[in-house]
């Protein structure tokens, strides 16, 4: 899904909702225990409950990970239950050496090699370009750079003072010498609204993938005021407070409320900004 | 494995050497190629041929998450294969917040849960102490921390002056807070080697992993003058140089020439230090 497809997306469907997919096996609901595989049969009602109020999905790998072997599985026939009318983003924070991350590009970007062909993987930016170029060389993919994170340790490293801006300034501005608007994005944590201003004037137009609306306490209408280019320029993830609305057997049509919720918020944001 | 025991292992085998597997099928000798799992049985057979030559065994995850759930399942055999008197070490560079970090600690630490149960793992700093603690909770497990990498991305970030010093001695000083010598150690790139003295500065006692002696071309002469500390404090890797030695059926008998060789030069530096 290129840039244009993206923001022709988030205009039909008047949403910019990412849903983190950090589905925990510990944290679903009882009455999908039976299901051979409980965590696969979560997400893709969680998916068929709410695809026409997202435009994202973004299962976190950390999580199907922790499983081994089934784990992994549920990975791959999570990746191929996400709609293509929806971005799909792998969060796996890799970031190593080039040929390191040729093998990561392959196992997350290259269908036939791994069983998974996202749309856009997280990157973590601590070993410079070496880890974001590999990705580049899959055509129409995007790769979403970890800039400021939204996390209490996001205060050990991201905010040191540098030579080149404060580091997640600092990362940004070499990151944007790679790729262009249509390849890159920053993740940027949405409880430090005031930061946006400072990311906006180094990365004008680039997509900010924003975590921490929701459940972490961030606000949605700080967020779009700083943050929202003409394109709409955000896609705000939600995770834990949609996914695990209820733990009843009501969880998928609960999901779809909260995810309605923030939909309508959105709708109305872009309206404001006169996106749509 | 324990800070004692690592030592121990490294004056009775008078070797700091760790072997890293980042075995590549397009790479493997052709004659293992009717084989079932073809690394499989390229990981097993350069064990069998270095390990009395080596202290420690480092898969990378890329290597084996590139090919789905058989380089997954490869990894897991890969693991198993590794003696239990070498520190096997996930080199798998993850870096997230607190929940997604414990899902790693899991994945790679919790045999029960994932089927691997590595001693170390290596990880990226960019979020901070959230990305640390969780692998801490694991008793006897060590963190291996990106601070200064070998490759040529590594000048863009990590040698940028921070209030709090250039940026790999701000991390390592940060998390030198969160665990001792224990528990910590530190990646530090041997082609640089007049670095070694700024990083002892700051972490005098921890163990460093120290890739790119070897193929990448760095001094193992140098890498222990300036890093070398009264209990070696050195894990010195080689990869490729080792593994790839030779692309025929002598592969492994290549490999462990390869290996003797670096053996020898580190029994040579520990006896000049005076550590055995």
């Amino acid at each position: 899904m290129n840039y244009q497809q993206l923001v022709t997306q988030i205009k039909q469907k008047k949403t910019f909702l990412c849903i983190g997919l950090d589905s925990d096996p510990d944290k679903i609901p009882a009455c999908l225990h039976a299901f051979a595989d409980p965590v696969l049969e979560f997400n893709k009602r969680i998916i068929h409950a709410t695809q026409d109020l997202c435009v994202a999905y973004k299962p976190n790998a950390a999580f199907y990970e922790s499983r081994g072997i089934p784990g992994l599985q549920c990975l791959i026939d999570t990746y191929k239950h996400i709609p293509k009318d929806c971005l799909s983003i792998i969060d796996a924070k890799r970031g190593d050496i080039g040929n390191t991350s040729d093998q990561y590009a392959k196992g997350f970007f290259n269908e036939a090699a791994s069983g998974m062909g996202f749309d856009a993987i997280t990157i973590t930016p601590y070993m410079g370009h070496d880890s974001i170029t590999p990705y580049l060389q899959y055509e129409g993919k995007w790769v979403i750079i970890l800039a400021l994170t939204s996390s209490a340790g996001s205060r050990d490293y991201q905010y040191l003072e540098t030579n080149d801006g404060l580091l997640y300034e600092a990362v940004i501005k070499k990151a944007n010498t790679l790729a262009g608007t249509d390849r890159l994005m920053y993740v940027v944590g949405a409880t430090k609204s005031e930061e946006f201003t400072r990311v906006r004037k180094v990365a004008p137009d680039n997509f900010l993938l924003v975590p921490g609306v929701g459940a972490q306490g961030g606000s949605l209408e700080e967020v779009c005021r700083y943050g929202m280019t003409k394109d709409c320029g955000l896609l705000v993830n939600a995770s834990r407070s949609v996914i695990y609305a209820s733990n009843g057997e009501d969880f998928a049509g609960a999901a779809r409320a909260e995810a309605l919720k923030l939909q309508q918020q959105m709708e109305e944001e872009l309206s404001k900004a006169g996106v749509i």
